[in-house]
């Protein structure tokens, strides 16, 4: 097994954990990354510790101190997950001491903080009903020193920071920090990417309320674009660099007639050249694009607070392109563009997310206990595990244009190669 | 009672209807437009002829061919409509014979119009759980004549127009040409506007749902704003002229701390005052805007294609001058802009818009089918009523600035005079 | 004018509102109870007082106490007009002691009583965005010399009572103990009903969303129906003396081929011979049942702790007797019996629900402050209005089987008398 | 490899694939049916072959015909699962000729059958967007013999049942009628089951929107429990042997302070116990019952019409013995109930389940293209996989009392051992 996928852990484990005996996850069960039977001759394949409640901790659980932040976008499902660490930590393990800060990593600095919320299960009870956080957010690193200094001011144990690269980016940095000094802080991450492209995870939380929601408006584009003669609905979706959500939420409505991706290019001219045909046939068309595709047809993309790329608005350029023809089979009627990301983000989370979140913030809070660190926790295969967080910074999950997905995509759609 | 009341008719009623005795209602039963107790000394009241079926008609059903046409922009509930002329016509008085024209007014021009569509109560059965329109839609006026010659060719005896200002002015000017031809053609409007706009009604079809939809995009508005130290969230909303959906959906909501409409003018200097206030104190503020509101603000209008005044963008102009404070507060952190239209218009209807289109087209039924003509059909205080095409088209129902409907807005936001 | 319509007042009104004087309501602003035009030779029409702010006001507000009550079986709504009183009260009266009680008019007796919950607009921020109500509820009536003593031991000046029927009448029982005592104590009920059947009121809170909910049940028995050979859905739905939520869900959802309501009588044999008919026909069937209606049916009914009759068992009565018909068409496959009483009143009030539930609340919080006492507030042809509470027990509003309601029902469903 | 994972197929495959090569998956390549790292020193471990495309087929496409049925209780996704097959077999595949088959099982026997429908992209189009099964379905098995005699008068090549435990029992018993006479008909299962209880799968398809309307009925019984003083909120859900749909509808909602499986057992007495307990701290209390819990303290069970055990009434015993303690704590309000079975049932699929339920139909298509025969398509560690019918009827997958998915339930519910 490569070193690559082992644990960081704050040191030993010497007090003995409040939970029931049967539920113990040993330490050596690991989880293979891939499912695939192994091939003959190939090395012993990649695997991951396997997530859960531990016989022995490193915090003794009534004297200790967790903190909770949560940074970047909004996501469903972000209140579920402070709620339910904060249940998981109180009434399981016996912590009484929980802080929220305010507005994501920003709140970790003594200077700008806004002053940090106690969390207690009568606070946190109904949090999970409402999307947003309760906890504010922002976007953008901050300074680790000054953050481990904030840290140990405020005496915090174990901090779990919910959100996408940057912020676990922040975690990495944050640990070397506090490893530097030899502190005994533990610092978990909960992955947040409504993209759902992160590695080693079957899915990312608030991803499906986030396709529920997409459906919708794809919903909304077809029944706009039907309604006229060669009307035109174009729906742009999250998906930087991983078309996920464009891919499901198109699947899961079969009213779409083409889906654009970052992962597949394509070519405008055989777009429209496209688009001219349906019209002749079909009298309407339903076209789904996510915001990172086409980017090699966009303007230069500009960064925001997080350090992330912003993608060219590529909705705007197709809409105008599409425009531009000023005959598509007969005569094209309309265009009508739907840009839905904010009301997707903010929804709270649907049924299932819901329960995932919490079994995200349940193994978030086993694995913080034991004293592990620079970790981040996911679903792969069915259970829940450990990931270093720096194995998983290291790339994006993606929809692989000759995998079952993409296929799923061709035959759903019955779109061309453009 | 003035004339401008009355309503016009094709000539004697000599058919007896299929329908029970019992619910028959008499031609002198009229609403008083104004439930006010009337101040003596003024003259007799304005009243509208009550709706509902007659003991005699124009038309001999088994005989009569009936057409339907829905134009404009989408609205919830148009394909209730549809059903509702269909299952009424054809199982309550025995018409079997009923066409779609299809995209509009375009569908009555001979040379542009595709197939007429047969409707039956099989192919309407469902429709009504889709939003959208099944007929399709365009925008426009066109040639009476022509529309009038379509109308003899297809020998279509009733004709129902569902549409907004510009669709009742082509319900007016394809009855002119009708009476000038003396053709026993009975044309009546089911009057459509998202905006809740119409005179002489309570509420127009499709508005609750479009409230509701639009209280949902206030929501993610509100959560996004909260969301980060000094938020902005900004929704804009239909509403050429009145404001009601704007003022409805904040009252829906009740997170919202200011409406702007097109009824009460505002001056963006103070508003952005306000909004500095606010920010300080709590540290996030929702906005909504109707589109029609602070039009003084923004460039001239174009007109689209129905002949109304489209009108320039305040959202992107509000958005951009609240950027443009470089502080306001502390930090503007962002402005979370909504323009949720088309999510809004394509909805189903909701219960009460479905219950609610069931009995316009119940009460528009029967009114063809006694030979009236060049008439809307609407709810007033609490009673279906016929309108003259001629008096709904005089003006727009709006927000009064005085009234009780905007003093709860003020009430709910606790918005200052901008 | 009758004097049956008159409002009771503690007494004069000395102090200045603080409220917009463009917003103010003069005293002789009244609202015809019927919008009919008038007949010649009848007498002066009924007409109610028009609510909304009054100039002068008999609380001084800064020195005033508030206390509000919710009472009976939950309705879509309540923590909408708890909120509504409480924000307005608070912010545009400057009212800053509110009390909710606990648990009903139990809240009310001292012995009895849990301690009542301090109501600030921090506390009741959210509360709009769930069902249920905050404050608890109970059934039954208490002893009003109790609930007196315990008013002025909690120096309430101004009390609110949501509930129905026995609720109204206690506010009777309350407001006769105040008038005996001489005590400046105004009692302003806010009528509560799901089945919609208060007289002098449009509607009543919270139906709309029943209706919806309602509708979603019909839904799901319609495609159960469809899905076998023979199959009959068969929801059973609120309305003990009046059948506005069977009709209007039935309306709305159009897939209903039979409603049964109190107010019009039926035969089980009849009944049973439509459905044979109906499914050699169709091949499956929906019917709807209000709660009350087929009482010479079932057994004898029993009272509930309001005092309010239970109505016997339809729902069962009918699953039972159409199963007993060994073979119904060729054969019966199964009765899908669906009652979702409980889901459908717990909902958190639609969008609709919530705008009027906060004018409501506005309205009552306007007439408490100047000093008028046992009377309600209503929406009567589109203006709210007093109702003396006297007034307003007298009666219910019902389902009139001559009238186009009910037409509307046999338009939609097709359904013959049975 | 076991041979009991091989599955069966009728003969060679000489027919090349429309499909793109890219997208082939080949026959060697197998899924690990457990994707924990082997510990050494075991055999071989057990794998499924994966499912999609092929490079050959059996069948030549436009000249074949198909079958679809659809069996037992309804389950969203069905019309999902029915529409997926018809757009892939037509679209990709090129067949013109597919029936469907009326009310389950019934609808293969000659003597019983209602005319099988035609199916087409045309047809089938929206059918997603409505809960039940267009086909109808019907409980119970029929002979084999006479239905593989109707598949041969129908001339059908390939068939799709989709349906539970007994329909896939009944696509073994008609496979091996098929074999016995040596005929080239394949017939591929697709598992319905709500309770998600099938062998070798992750989910099965409607899970996850049954889950999410049985939160909102747990919602419901919590509003309600919390209204009066003491109130319990009582729900039973689907779950005849394995109570996933309690547990996950449990974490989603996290309302629920007991949840009762069929897996564990439980003590009324202390049941009670904990009742008494609970409603004196908390004064109100929310259980969800699985109706397949608690079977040894309810009468003898009867059996349906598909040959299942039907449960004895849990909910009602438990609602009774709850109400028959005469006082708990202080004093039992009111036990609400509610068994929200049928509203669940025939809920449209959710977005994921669409996206799903596609994905089910394409791949039970390709295997059914290539001759694989007695099988059902299921997703496992993320891949879709050939399951063949006698392994998948061997068992069901059941919750683990010691696993980490119930003790996620005791962490969120904080339940003890009964």
């Amino acid at each position: 097994m490569p070193n690559k996928y082992d644990i960081k852990n704050l040191g030993g484990a010497k007090h003995k954990s409040a939970l029931p005996a049967a539920s113990f996850v040993k330490d050596d069960r690991r989880i293979l990354v891939d499912p695939s039977l192994p091939r003959k001759g190939k090395g012993a394949p990649a695997s991951l510790e396997q997530a859960g409640p531990r016989a022995k901790l490193f915090f003794e659980a009534a004297a200790s101190r967790i903190g909770i932040v949560s940074c970047g976008g909004l996501c469903p499902g972000i209140n579920d997950v402070i709620r339910g660490i904060v249940m998981v930590a109180w009434h399981r393990y016996g912590v009484r001491d929980i802080l929220g800060f305010r507005y994501g990593y920003q709140g970790l600095i003594g200077a700008k903080a806004a002053i940090p919320t106690p969390l207690t299960p009568q606070i946190v009870e109904n949090i999970h009903k409402a999307g947003g956080t309760m906890l504010g957010t922002s976007r953008g690193e901050q300074d680790p020193k000054s953050q481990v200094d904030y840290l140990v001011e405020k005496k915090i144990d174990m901090l779990f920071a919910i959100g996408g690269d940057g912020t676990q980016r922040g975690v990495m940095d944050i640990s070397r920090e506090i490893k530097k000094r030899k502190l005994p802080i533990a610092i978990i991450g909960i992955p947040k990417t409504i993209d759902n492209d992160i590695l080693y995870t079957e899915r990312s939380f608030g991803f499906e309320t986030a396709v529920a929601a997409a459906q919708a408006a794809i919903g909304g584009a077809h029944r706009e674009a039907r309604a006229v003669r060669n009307g035109v609905g174009l729906v742009k979706l999250m998906g930087r660099e991983s078309g996920f959500v464009a891919v499901q939420a198109s699947l899961a409505s079969s009213d779409v007639n083409l889906v654009l991706i970052p992962e597949v290019k394509f070519s405008v001219e055989r777009l429209l050249a496209w688009l001219e045909e349906r019209l002749r046939r079909k009298a309407h068309a339903v076209i789904v694009v996510a915001e990172g595709a086409g980017q090699d047809l966009v303007p230069a993309a500009s960064t925001d607070a997080s350090g992330n790329k912003k993608p060219g608005d590529i909705g705007l350029y197709l809409k105008q392109a599409i425009l531009a023809r000023s005959t598509i089979g007969y005569r094209l009627s309309t265009v009508k563009y739907i840009d839905p990301s904010y009301i997707i983000r903010s929804q709270p989370a649907n049924a299932d997310d819901s329960a995932y979140c919490f079994q995200l913030a349940e193994n978030a809070t086993h694995a913080a206990m034991t004293g592990r660190t620079a970790m981040v926790v996911t679903l792969l295969n069915g259970h829940f595990v450990h990931v270093p967080s720096e194995l998983v910074a290291k790339g994006r999950r993606k929809v692989d244009p000759r995998g079952p997905l993409w296929q799923s995509v061709l035959n759903n759609t019955g779109q061309p190669d453009l």
